[in-house]
């Protein structure tokens, strides 16, 4: 399943995981989107790569950040956008998901964008489309979010170059969380030395020996000589039943303070996916503060979209060069 | 009133209804969409036609299906789109609608894009727009839908050529249904050699006479040795009163099923408007079947869409022309 | 306070208030507007001045006709526009206003365009964003309103062209309009002769004397022999308490009658910010009377908001010529 992402020459044709993919792959983006980085200081960001091509973003979940990133991807790639909210729309009037889908591929859209609280949602629209339509999963439920590991890997790579040097701790809800799930296939790709999870045994998967983490339960002992701290955002709507203690609790225990980021590296740089719960996640000083790369992983998530946008719609022409 | 569409050179100025268009005027919209047809499958999907062009969709009644359609040939023609939903928007301060159109003229809108649920709507604005403005109708209550006719008949001159050979046979609510009633005018205006009603008398026209149409009640005659069936939308929240049967009642006698196929000619082909109740109109078997052709009618929906666009703008530099 | 939307070297970075700017800046965008006012008659409405510039619409508080006219003026600039309803969004999320903000232009925003219920939240916003973003006041609370003054100066120096003999007369809520108070500061910079302001006491504001306006409580004699009536919306929304009459009540003291304007000059102007009360501030002879200007205004809001968009993003080049 996870391979039907490539096309047979191993490019990319749909970006729904990273589960499966090769490291030079994965370098690969990183390197596409080191030369888009460069363009966001420019007097014009734009370049016209997608000019001409029609990108939907189909998001059956809400999320104005994740789209709005992916909008401006596609807008300074020079692509046309159109933003549909499923829920609201022609499922209301009774149609099928999979009636709206060949509808809008009707139209030659060009790449689907999806976003969707079901795990697979990505995969099985991927799996449905006509050949000439790419999608890239903008998260699915609990199961993946790449676009948001890669940018992760490539801000890590803009402080920290070696991966295999590298020790990184993933703090909180790992059990309910798609970005962590990605990151840490992604961090395990580039063949990171060391992956911790940390978190009550509640929040933390039953699969960490397959997953190939090391799993701890306090931060004391979690964090120590780490380079690089993931710090997840409490998913408390995804969340059933009473598995997480009251946000004061969980800060006490997990939240990253001044006291506890010591124990790390000394340059040990800081990340959150976003949006922060100040005071339960992460202390607001050390969200502000000099080790946070926090908002340098929103600006890169343009450029890591652009990278992915561009490659998987450079496939698509290559198939349709095969083709002729 | 139906002429007031027309410039004095008889060029379209308004696009508000099929009613009183010349033979020759819908031959021509349909030659333009065979051109930018071929634009589809092409990497750039744009052309410059109507750069600086601002168009504005007035949606008073929500259509996401059409509404991206009309989106998407604006943005292919190189056009500003600019959506906006009048329900929630200037009119809940009290503003009246005359009011508001004056305002979003007064913006230099070239062209309003309408969809209202009251008939008539579309060409109330097109009296009241200053010259310089374009009003296409997209929809107004149970009058017209003229695009969705025209892409209807680009859509059948593809697979059958030459009109006055062909009997249509249009299934279904036919009375409340704005698609009817253009597609009816447009396939007398080209000349087809046979129309046909199929509904229960509850749903059909009672003029029918006048629209020169033969009326059946039942399926297996009416359908019998047609070139076109065109099954419509059971539009349940527009009928009043207690006209319609249950969905299971009304598949039983109006669905479209293998069975009810066969007596059509073998190479018939089947469409319908969307979106598609399935199980209640049509069979699936059939939606998705070999001679259906109800995702083509979504994609010639673009190129028909840009072909009136650039029509209706290139007669208003006409005028400007004229008056230089 | 009201420097800091200014450059060193004098140009405008942000435009928030007219309060503190000279006569000569409030002339260059007068001027600046001129130029884009001809752009609209022509067939591309178009310039790529801000070509691959980031323009987002954060609108705190709803407003389709001045979010309209933003993403007009952005587009026919050539920019990239993004509109973000923020209600509706991050903050839903638990997400602070900051960190909304510094998510936003860490995407590398140019520009915001702030619409806001609180006074002095453009302000705020401009205090807080990075060096490389300018944010437009497009209205905050009861304070400010700058674009909306200057395409009223526009529209006034189309008309009158010498500000300095001119008596100008604003009825009605003034207390708590934000539009009023930046006209009286334009008219104050630009020299008019006499402002005078016209309502019941409890509609105007207690430091009449500060801002150098006259003040009368009746129509009879505030609208005699003046050459500019502008007629401002009642914000019943915005009131407290009871100030206020019945709207017919309002309209037989402060209503705008064919009567009463033969009080002012014969070629005296009226103007309305919109969307007009008719029957209430205003008779609907008057409003689409010989001398109404309204939809002009409406009109020069486009030009006068691409004037001051390219002014503001100009002197960010000059910033960053600066720093290379």
């Amino acid at each position: 399943m996870t391979n039907n992402q490539l096309t047979e020459s191993g490019r990319l044709k749909h970006f729904l995981t990273i589960e499966g993919l090769k490291r030079d792959l994965l370098t690969d983006i990183m390197d596409h989107a080191e030369q888009f980085s460069s363009l966001s200081g420019r007097q014009v960001k734009k370049v016209p790569l997608l000019r001409g091509k029609t990108i939907m973003n189909l998001f059956f979940e809400n999320s104005t950040r994740t789209r709005t990133t992916f909008e401006l991807a596609a807008k300074r790639l020079s692509a046309d956008v159109l933003n549909l909210n499923i829920n609201t729309s022609a499922t209301s009037k009774g149609e099928s998901l999979l009636d709206t889908l060949h509808n809008l591929q009707a139209m030659h859209a060009d790449m689907f964008v999806v976003r969707h609280n079901k795990s697979g949602a990505a995969e099985f629209i991927a799996q449905h489309v006509a050949p000439h339509v790419s999608v890239i999963n903008a998260g699915d439920g609990c199961h993946a979010h790449p676009t948001q590991a890669m940018l992760d890997m490539f801000t890590i790579r803009r402080h920290k170059q070696h991966f295999p040097d590298l020790c990184v701790a993933i703090v909180g809800d790992v059990l309910h969380s798609r970005v962590a799930r990605s990151q840490i296939q992604a961090l395990a790709t580039l063949g990171v030395g060391e992956v911790r999870i940390i978190g009550p045994q509640t929040l933390l998967p039953a699969d960490s020996q397959t997953l190939g983490v090391h799993v701890y339960h306090d931060m004391e002992k979690g964090l120590k000589d780490v380079d690089v701290i993931i710090t997840l955002r409490l998913q408390i709507e995804r969340m059933q039943g009473a598995l997480l203690p009251s946000p004061q609790e969980y800060y006490e225990s997990y939240g990253l303070t001044e006291e506890k980021l010591k124990l790390a590296k000394p340059d040990a740089i800081v990340m959150h996916p976003g949006p922060i719960n100040r005071g339960v996640e992460i202390a607001s000083s050390i969200a502000d503060g000099p080790q946070s790369v926090i908002l340098e992983q929103v600006t890169h998530g343009i450029a890591v979209r652009m990278a992915v946008m561009s490659m998987v719609l450079g496939s698509q022409s290559e198939q349709q060069d095969d083709s002729t």
